[in-house]
């Protein structure tokens, strides 16, 4: 894979926005996380105004070999089933999107012809990997003619909870224990069966778990590999990237490592209920806007944290400062 | 006060609710929290659809006698000069009720005629606290005509975190070291005095804290007398009412101190950052839906909460069903 060059961040805009924040009606610090946004949204794309009108959820879907193995409470078919529910606009990630204003890209990542059952050899050859890759930058690409200014991640697969704990596992060293949780809602034995998986998963495919692209091709999903691909041509643009839950989080770690870069245009959605992914967020270093003990994915953590991005640049921009509104400061010594 | 008759929550309702979220394409329960949130608005409105379209929020102002012991880090007069900050469109609420489309009724409360400092006996009579009460409830009635859905509680008052302090301590029996906090930001020697004040308050008017009534008049400030009937009455009318931060909570406990039904209608937004806001929480049995260290008031935490509160009810309505939409649903043993 040629290499892909991530702008870094705007540090100097910081200072300029820290500096606004300070003179606006409000006591210092007072919006709390939302200043931090603020500031964030400003360093990615370099001005205090940043648009946030286009927004575009990419909603990618694709088959695992390994949702064969017992690991999911719903069978593979769902995949395609809820492909056409979301073109059909009756998914949640639907409902959702139309609330907010967001355009939903569902893209089809080897839905009925997915992967290899990764207990058995890689899901999918390291050549895979990179198409896959390559075709999530072009669909990012693809929406530019039609503006896009916030990229949202959004995922739909029969088992890729597992193909996302793996690769948790795989790329930050932890035991399959903390990194494996319920997904779509399995039971005690689904969640025996789903460890034992990702164990075999690991052992099977020890001896290509060297780089992070071998690892995406071991252990990864069509669509999570295609995410990678959304996440850094999203970075790469300078544009915020809004990730969902635990799969969206497994793809940034995977991209993350690709390209250090990139990390500095991610912004953690909310936390999901499932249990990896305290730990994925940990990984990359992200603290979620949001906590609602959701674990459906689609994008649907990431488009209910559209509003507070809004906000945070909207304070920022609109709300009037000391000076103009006269009003008085704080007390020397208060 | 003659008794205000608050019905109970339709309970009924809520089995319609679970029962329709169970056949929505979706695992069970993946939707967290927003699936309890559209239970309690159903409960409250005794509907799957109810309208959130007019929303308003109250914002009353008022001043505190309080605030001449040193216990914010702002002057008294910035109540005022705030009030012209509302009323001219520059405050965070005020940018925040645009982005979301809300009415901003603001409403003096005793702005530059404030309560008197409750470490010298009652801030008010209890006559003046009910008159308070009475003109909160007037408002939110006057709110009607125009249209209203959706309750949002807001205040400003320099010194009155240090009224909630106290009214917190009388009504939950903490000690104040542990309910009062930074407010607007104050310092080491701020925050000590800020303990002082509230230790002598609860001392001076310790033979006037029998009823919530009492307690309101001794340590409370006009706007949150006034928050008390907006809550009041919001919940009279079976209207969602979203609290904000720590004061409009220490109103909320006055409000389910005086008639223990309004508190099915009551909906925390977010925790704020002041300490004791999560005190009130617990005391109210309230889980806030937003944690993202503000501590400004005026009703922006309330005002942030909202697109949750819409997102809840569009997904029961909006989404397709599992027959609906062909969809398999969950394997019998998974």
């Amino acid at each position: 894979m040629t290499a892909i060059r991530v702008p870094a961040l705007n540090e100097r805009v910081i200072a300029r926005v820290r500096s606004r924040q300070d003179s606006l009606t409000k006591p210092r610090g007072s919006l709390g996380r939302l200043e931090d946004l603020a500031s964030r949204l400003a360093a990615i794309t370099g001005r205090l105004d940043p648009p946030l009108k286009n927004r575009v959820l990419f909603l990618l879907a694709g088959d695992h070999g390994v949702a064969a193995e017992g690991v999911s409470a719903y069978p593979t078919e769902v995949t395609a089933q809820m492909v056409r529910n979301f073109r059909n606009g009756g998914a949640a990630a639907n409902v959702l999107a139309r609330q907010l204003g967001v355009r939903v890209e569902v893209a089809d990542f080897g839905v009925g012809q997915g992967t290899r059952s990764f207990t058995e050899g890689p899901a999918m050859g390291v050549s895979q990997a990179r198409r896959a890759i390559r075709r999530g930058r072009e669909l990012v690409r693809g929406q530019r003619i039609a503006g896009l200014d916030v990229v949202l991640t959004g995922e739909m697969g029969i088992g890729n909870s597992t193909s996302a704990a793996a690769l948790t596992c795989a790329l930050t060293g932890v035991q399959p224990k903390l990194a494996v949780g319920r997904g779509t809602g399995v039971g005690e034995a689904g969640l025996r069966r789903k460890r034992a998986v990702v164990r075999r998963g690991l052992e099977v495919n020890r001896e290509s778990l060297h780089d992070p692209l071998q690892v995406l091709a071991a252990l990864g999903g069509f669509e999570i590999a295609g995410l990678v691909g959304v996440i850094l041509e999203g970075a790469r643009l300078r544009k915020p990237v809004l990730l969902d839950g635990f799969i969206a989080s497994a793809a940034a770690l995977v991209a993350v490592q690709l390209n250090p870069e990139s990390a500095g245009c991610l912004i953690a959605a909310h936390r999901s209920a499932e249990r990896g992914h305290r730990l994925v967020l940990e990984a990359l270093g992200l603290k979620p806007l949001l906590d609602l003990e959701m674990r459906l994915g689609e994008g649907t953590g990431a488009l209910l944290a559209l509003p507070l991005l809004e906000a945070s640049i909207r304070l920022l921009n609109e709300m009037a400062t000391f000076e103009e509104a006269a009003v008085a400061n704080r007390l020397a010594d208060g």
